[in-house]
């Protein structure tokens, strides 16, 4: 082999090296499956997480529908992996480190994360948001301040549930229990959860962890969502819709509606609903983004109904858990119903912008 | 004298004992004193007040101004005074008692009660809502639900300074921590107290009482409410409106916002400057009856920024403030800057109504 031969052959490991594959959003209804660079460490607090599994959100329906604007480009905010490189000033993590992410990147010192509200992170911002960015529904992603970001998950011997499990904490699971959080679900309480999506599901599960005595859900008419939806605690399902539902859950609660309510869905009519279902003094703890939601000014004021949450500071909750998850106390992994490679992703936003599944798990790459 | 003559007069008698003054909305911008039928025991859990002092409440003025509708009638739903009468099923109260009122009433054992929102009490209502009901700027009040609703004042050798704190814990002390709680104020935060009327004041004076470590005051500009609102704790004073006053606030946090937010005013204008300057996660504690106001429902939910509040169950902290006040703690009674007997309430409306005095207060009786 001659010198020139050798360099042309390293020049070519080198780029097929420097290449991913990443799901790209084309505009709308448009997921395809391209090769782009691979990401590097920009800053000394970045690393670079090779990607094991990701999942698709129903906040990329909104995109994929052509419902909010998105640039074209890497999508996904949700991811489990493994760490592939380390900037110089990352202390926590180490390469070969297995560890969750939370949707967005965080300092963790600043003061909004340090009073859990990471989302709003003053060095932060959200994976997955088209353009250049990384996205998560990828080979690797470039993770800014790393150390304050993920989390790492000891252990390596996982079983597929399990890291199903894993995977929903970095946003579903995480969001549904933001749901519950901002709600205020106490010890006792007669929760209402509008909503049996995938966050909807997480979040009964949540309002159990909690100490939910009884979780009414006000959900649709899939009958596998209802099936879930009581393995996680649900007591009662309320599957009509507008008034109907809101008078069956009164019925349910001898008229005074539920002392927590999580929003979980984001329409004008589910917002309707849960300000329409909470007890006097209840808090409404919506997670659903919102659209084109009109809040109730002075209803709400009389009956003293309150609101919370917004998107969802997984990175506060993830340690916590991340405990229950591997002492085997929660598996919010079972909301995902279907598994995809990553090659074929854009079956998987088909498949959920259609409702044949509840949340699409997308396999990357082996976690050994 | 005949015995025809005797009878003439114990008649009359009965009918002079049978009348009470009270104060009587007559449309907009007009409250009369009229003589009306004494109240009278209606039901064995109703027991009638002969009011010592009452006051006029920022929220009259919407009648008053034609702002909010009224059926003329009694007015005012702030008041102490001395128990008169009682009905059969009456315990924990006896003729003479001196007591303090909550603006409305409330059975205490109900849903609502039981999770302290007990202006939503089933068996609820507020005082001077026109019509035929009893207002509390009258001599003589019907309570109905007495042992849920008034509070037994111990002692009887009050310092006028010390009544005006009482008559405080009725409504405007008890609307101002109602504020502060319902933002979940919390030791060392700095807070932001989004008007400075009466309200507004006794929220800079619950904050302090919950720990608040800074209180800043979005307000007016008048002198003596800034020396009102330091005395009572507040740290800073912007009296700027609009953008250039949430400017002011967030330079004055580092640019994050105040931890918590009290919404003490209820227009349009001062509920957008409450978000505005909401840090991310604060919760804005709504007390100002909310008129035109639009809550802007995404803008909140991306900063994670809560509401809370309405109608302050005064009730449901009384107990707690009743202490306070006896023990020198605090003194919300300041409040009043301006006193007037009954007879010449509609000058303590037209004084409020022009924003000559913070808060009028009404002599009716004597306490002995």
């Amino acid at each position: 082999m001659t010198n020139r031969t050798r360099s042309n052959q390293q020049v070519t490991n080198q780029k097929a090296k420097l290449e991913m594959k990443a799901a790209i959003f084309n505009g709308k209804g448009t997921i395809t499956v391209e090769d782009r660079p691979k990401p590097t460490i920009n800053e000394p607090t970045d690393a670079v997480v090779r990607v094991v599994l990701a999942c698709v959100c129903g906040s990329d329906l909104w995109f994929y529908r052509g419902i909010s604007e998105l640039a074209h480009g890497g999508v996904g905010h949700e991811f489990i992996g493994v760490v592939d490189e380390v900037g110089g000033e990352v202390k926590d993590l180490a390469v070969g480190d297995f560890v969750i992410s939370p949707s967005s990147w965080s300092d963790g010192t600043c003061r909004n994360c340090q009073h859990g509200f990471h989302t709003a992170c003053v060095h932060g911002g959200f994976f997955g948001q088209g353009g250049d960015g990384d996205g998560g529904q990828a080979e690797y992603v470039r993770v800014p301040h790393a150390d304050g970001t993920l989390v790492k998950v000891e252990g390596s011997d996982f079983s597929d549930e399990t890291l199903a499990s894993l995977l929903a904490l970095t946003d579903v699971m995480a969001t549904g229990y933001h749901a519950a959080v901002s709600a205020d679900v106490q010890q006792g309480q007669t929760v209402a959860v509008v909503g049996d999506g995938a966050v909807g599901l997480c979040g009964v599960l949540a309002s159990k962890l909690l100490g939910a005595q009884r979780v009414i859900v006000l959900g649709s008419s899939h009958e596998d969502r209802h099936a879930l939806a009581r393995e996680f605690g649900a007591t009662d399902i309320i599957s009509v819709r507008g008034g109907e539902a809101v008078e069956q859950l009164k019925a349910l609660t001898d008229g005074f509606g539920a002392d927590a309510v999580l929003e979980c869905v984001g329409t004008k009519a589910s917002v309707e609903a849960a300000f329409a279902v909470a007890a006097a003094g209840a808090i409404v703890g919506r997670v659903g983004v919102p659209h084109d939601v009109e809040l109730d000014a002075e209803g709400t004021f009389y009956r003293n109904v309150g609101m919370r949450g917004g998107p969802a500071p997984a990175r506060a909750y993830q340690p916590e858990l991340l405990k229950q998850v591997l002492d085997g106390s929660i598996n919010p992994g079972k909301v995902f119903d279907a598994s995809f490679d990553l090659d074929d992703i854009a079956a998987a936003y088909a498949a959920m912008d259609e409702r044949r599944v509840i949340k699409a798990l997308v396999k990357v790459g082996e976690l050994a």
